[in-house]
């Protein structure tokens, strides 16, 4: 469970609900302002507009869907990481090297990674390195390519919000700019108006463009991770040094998470 | 027949209607208010500028002409998809294995893609595999190339529509300004100033981009299809085993994608 | 003569006085509105502001003037295309199979086409095939760098006619705010400051942008050509079959331009 | 310590303050209207919704404060620069052609920049000089990774910053428009409704671009010291001679830098 | 000395003085405009903060102090260019393949670029070619990098005119919002407010991104003109035919400059 993105998506809107009913003076909160900023048209003009461009640029309905429910994807934290992947792999490679390639079959078993797993089965068939590899590769692209085609949706999300925002707004004005005989209705009609300008702005930057961001900073982090088993099965195939593989799969991480392999080593491998 | 597409773009154009006609008090529709949105002459500057802008840019009127046609492929979903390419192709690779590469010729006549049915015909010929590589490869980015020229119509179009109604704007802000002697024509004057600016941003939000993106999504999906053509006719003509082949080109898809492939083959193949 | 550019650049300004001059109620035009459009300090700010930011960027009085000349080069449709030129180089492999690379030098004498004409008189000489490539290769990208310089230019001016018909703007109502005692004057005093922004989206809209999206297409299509031309003369150099050699360029063609392609030959090779 | 980016930030600060009390007729400060500037519950949203968007973002808590710790970071000078590092491979370099590549290990006890020691640790070790780029341009691409997404972080906020401006902006605005009543509030209630949008204008401008900008540029400096020294490292271990490796490590430099070169060479090595 | 540059500055300085002080009615100038247009608090706080955002990117004063003096790089034209390089080189290969390329020690001695010079005495100190093209090659990319830095300082400035532009506008309407006791002063202070705005866009539109295109331009040339070079002291070095290297190193000039080649070339070589 990711603290992070909940806590920030929370805060965020409880930030705004103070920003609405706050009053300086008198000092206190006015909660009953907050029913002049839900206005249900407004939101369907303004959500309804961003989401349907969206759904004209999908593939498919099944397609639209699946890209909503990346939501949920943002808010969790990730399977695996890098430490505990190189933790993995060497433990792999001393594994290769004592019993052979042919006992990373069993090793395999204990492997969640579906990635990870599908390499360690290609190793133990005896497939040539060169289309290990290939193959691996070849569906490193293709998650990626996918990851963006997901991080795209809730960015190009993040460009619809406030151009619909400014539709609604343009309608707003011009119905009541065609209606001025009342002088009092001016405020409140120009209020109403500007309120799908406000929900376009909290679609993109209190939702769309902060999911984005995550997505995008776990596909680096997962494609990274991937990399580190791309590189850390060659050379167990390779038949490479678990000391020599270590070295080269640390370049990847920062001092810190150094540091936790380390201790993880420590605990896992030496205690 | 899409309906997400065309769904996307109907709905849309309801909560634009539904924008300009309800009414919260008194609770209702007020379909007269339309009227106040429909300016023909607002809709030549707007519309007809943004796609002069585009004609200017044009090599042809019939290369612009191509362009706005390409709208309707926006509305069709592909002919063929990355699953079943790679049923045909481990189907072909059967084939090839079992008569020879000279009985391809037969069974290339039951596909409709000519871009895999010209690969063939290259291997059936007994072309050398780097010059049938080269030829695909060329004809994949001469396709590609004239795919992003179409996007950059729509691109352009989102760009244009918005630039000409501001232009409209101030055309109609600068007329007011100039007789402002009865302060009652003030308001409608300026609301029909602003629709211009309102038509420009339906014109890129509600079609012009959703397009464009559609279309780009359309390219990403054709051109990640021809590449699993290219690999997979280059391994049939290496002679490699359908096995490998179906392995290697299995990477290309999505867990979901690999599932309906083995509905597929349990289906067609092992049925 | 490219009607689409002129067409189109003569409409947009058809549209724009349209615009200005006409009147629903009472149905007609005002052309006398006209010259509340007309300010030539207006002009004299906007057009020279943006125009000497360009001439401030320029290397030279002469290159500035070599870029704005380019806007002749943008009316004019290009001397050669992709499928005139498949056609010249499958006549040109059919010379050298027959009569040897020699004969090349004099078919070289009836092409127009100076890049293609250097590259003939270059495999003629005997020039390495390496060399040959390089020369060209380089050549193609020296073209293609200047064709960007041009287009920046374009580019850039579509960036300064806002930006200095803003600064117009600004100035207008800095004047404006500050001799405000007649009420009467505010309307049309703000009508001239605006004046400066719609010279400026004018000229960003309804020149620049498509003169500099022209050029780039025209551009995209002389570098596909020559690309065409360097393969095929290196391919006649090789000493490739004819008929080999127009399967490689056909990749380079649209479906419909390989039935021109084919229509062309019926006439001039098989007629 | 780096005066530049500290002053700056001062500097502009006292800008700031003066811009808002300065006043000219009476000539001098009035500092009570700095009251004005200050609002409590704009800062929450503003800077609140701004950073939340940024947490929201991201993997962990912790990784959130780090980023924001990154701030004291962009005020420091960098440990190392390109001169002093080419002086100590060229030392690095005679210590090795005279005392041979073993000799290198108590050289490195002298070294801070724990890149540098890892990679004489690595020759020293008898690594394979292939698997001595491979591990140290690995690091090299994790290190730069890992800069951008700490620059990413301010990039971000200087994105979020005028957002959430303008999100309080609104806020303010339809508040306002609701209560018109009395027409003495305007004013006021307009000016707290705008101080969100500069205090987002001011996060953005004051702060978080001129941290990116200051981050990027000390990562270019970083990588740029670290490419010389692993180009300089497998030039030692080829056994270059010390004067060419000299040689080619300039070419990294300035004319100006070259110049810093010679002094330092003329004072620690000739002297 | 460089007319366009210095020519186009001052003429939009002109252009800005006749935009304020132009009357049309009564016709005329009024100089005592201008002096609305200058005020030192205004300045103070757009440019102020324009640079110290810059100064507080800066990795030091002096590097900060470089890139203003870069300003004057700008006005200046280039050392050298493509045709006299190109010229001299043709010359140098003819030196060479008559005497040797230790005759070319004496060429050097006439030669004014330090690169150029550089690369000749590789050549004669008997540098191996791939270690003589290393060397030119990274010197390219650093100095290159150099010059990207200095644009990047212009582009900066571009944007951050008009941001601090901004930042006093706020300032100065947040101050007018409070204060609206006079109408009378409403106009005066808006006008103020505006002025930071206006000299954002003149920071911006006048100096900044001209200043920062002809740098751009003028690297272009710089480094086009040093690959010239490289290519050319390579085949100098290799020993190819002054025949064959004018063929090569004319590819990379555009055919008005070819004619300029040949005058040059009939006056200095053959005359």
């Amino acid at each position: 469970m990711d603290i992070a993105t909940i806590g920030g998506l929370v805060i965020s809107l409880v930030l705004v609900v103070f920003g609405i009913t706050f009053n300086a003076d008198p000092f206190g909160f006015q909660f009953d302002k907050l029913v002049n900023f839900i206005d249900y048209p407004s939101m369907l003009i303004t959500f309804g507009g961003a989401f349907m461009a969206l759904f004209t640029a999908s593939k498919s309905a099944k397609e639209f869907l699946n890209n909503l429910k990346s939501f949920k994807l943002a808010l969790k934290t990730l399977p695996s990481n890098e430490t505990e992947t190189i933790t993995t792999i060497i433990e792999l490679s001393n594994v290769a090297r004592k019993e052979g390639l042919l006992a990373l079959e069993e090793a395999a078993n204990g492997i969640e990674d579906s990635f990870l797993k599908k390499g360690i089965l290609l190793i133990v068939d005896g497939t040539d390195p060169e289309l290990v590899r290939s193959i691996m590769e070849t569906e490193l692209i293709s998650i990626e390519g996918r990851h963006k085609k997901t991080i795209s949706f809730w960015e190009d999300l993040a460009t619809m919000g406030p151009a619909w925002g400014m539709i609604g707004t343009l309608i707003g004005l011009v119905n009541m700019l065609q209606q001025m005989s009342d002088p009092n209705s001016i405020g409140p009609s120009m209020a109403v108006a500007l309120i799908t300008t406000l929900y376009g702005s909290l679609l993109a930057n209190w939702i769309a463009t902060p999911i984005a961001m995550k997505l995008k900073s776990s596909n680096d982090t997962e494609i990274m991770t991937k990399e580190v088993m791309v590189e850390g099965l060659l050379s167990i195939q390779a038949g490479e040094n678990p000391r020599v593989i270590e070295e080269k799969l640390k370049s990847f991480l920062s001092p810190a998470m150094r540091d936790d392999l380390m201790n993880v080593e420590g605990g896992e491998l030496n205690g």
